[in-house]
């Protein structure tokens, strides 16, 4: 702690609390401070576990390796150096993809998945206007992304939320435009990523929580996955985008609470 | 980076951001999480450092030694780790008065202080009935003086906010009884700490921030600072307890800015 080395590539970790392990996942462009509302209040009960993942915050940034399965082989470096054998896996975004990969990859180290906001195959309906809308000005466009990642009424009310994501994708030291296009272009980074096919083999019980009103990853997105996904469960938020875990806090945690004490 | 070590104790600290350095400096018993609604948002204009104070979060917590004049060296340890010559202070809570003790140290490596929510020889008027309570039940205790810490609106609308603040309490990696005791006997810790006299000797621009509901930190005893550090100037939010930058942090954040560009 807290940081690990995996193939010359040092991933940024911290851990609170004892008790039944939970690995927080954060999404693309943020950072383990979207868990500001989870951290401390689970580690009362649990063994909490936020990082930052390849490419962003204080883990390293290098200029390839940016599959969702190299950030998987992370999170077991992360299990390992933290002696933890098996973990309930938090993910929203990118950090749900993570989870689903690190299923397929070690299914003997996942206690239960929580997805939050994710799916598979996330860029297959991207219009081609956005790639050169992303060429042009990739700030501008993903600023404009995440202006529809979050609900009316969380705009309205709770404004820091959208300057909190604007601060993740514009410090250089969290993440940087290399980043971006080197997971824009890997076959199996963040758009690409595509395990549709294997979604039924995912056996850990799951719970998917979505947003009415998430631009990001929709609806039909993760209704998908919990179609797919054995027994999956989902629920879906009013007033709520791509991020509950800040928008409705409260109610994402007592969800994760009794997700808890269903599978551990 | 991330963590730098004084005299055998382990300080944790994290860095985003170029331009006039800010450190932002947690209440008692918090961590740095406490900074999330700030730390990216300045970090897009200026070098943001957060900290654990010494007996928090990551940092180490040594049986003794908590006098604030400590945590001011190690704020100075940090500075030079982290190549800074000097910064702009922001202070809540016992992160103000480490802030306060910083200027008197080395008013040279202050530019300006945002003393939000603080104060000094704080545990002056603590009925004696209160340490029985401590004696008997410190956790409750203080569960009790933190919801006296929050404003009525806060309480309701945002009841994440008194969540973290128990989770930071009751998690022992965070914080524990030793830290507790050991900070509550020392000459020159958080309660007994006492700059009355020397505050007319605090130079640098200084901006308080002081919650009209703030049951920990009362409005008098932030306008007492007000009074008699030179020029210092004061603001009172409605409806805000001892949390301005949780409870309404654009208005917070606003505040900042407009204290950056006076100073910086």
């Amino acid at each position: 702690m807290p940081h690990v080395n995996r193939d010359g590539v040092n991933v940024y970790y911290e851990s609170f609390g004892q008790g039944t392990p939970i690995v927080f996942l954060h999404p693309w462009s943020t950072n383990r401070y979207i868990w500001s509302n989870q951290l401390l209040e689970f580690a009362r009960t649990n063994r909490c576990i936020v990082s930052d993942h390849r490419g962003h915050g204080l883990s390293d940034k290098p200029a390839a390796g940016y599959a969702i399965g190299e950030m998987s082989k992370d999170l077991f470096a992360i299990l390992d150096d933290a002696g933890v054998d098996k973990a309930v896996l938090v993910g929203n975004s990118i950090g749900g993809m993570i989870a689903m990969q690190a299923n397929l990859d070690a299914p003997e180290r996942v206690i239960g998945n929580l997805i939050l906001s994710s799916g598979t195959n996330v860029g297959a309906e991207t219009p081609p206007e956005a790639a050169e809308a992303i060429a042009q000005d990739w700030r501008g466009f993903f600023s404009g992304l995440l202006g529809g990642a979050v609900s009316a009424k969380t705009k309205k009310e709770r404004p820091e939320i959208s300057a909190y994501m604007e601060g993740c994708f514009r410090v250089e030291e969290n993440f940087n435009e290399g980043v971006f296009f080197a997971s824009l272009s890997d076959p199996n980074g963040v758009f690409a990523w595509n395990i549709t096919d294997q979604l039924k083999d995912i056996k850990a019980p799951t719970q998917i929580i979505a947003g009415e009103e998430d631009g990001a990853t929709t609806v039909i997105q993760n209704q998908m996955l919990a179609d797919n996904i054995p027994n999956a469960e989902i629920k879906i938020y009013k007033d709520v985008g791509h991020f509950c875990q800040l928008e409705k806090p409260m109610d994402f945690n007592a969800d994760l609470h009794a997700f808890l004490q269903k599978v551990a």
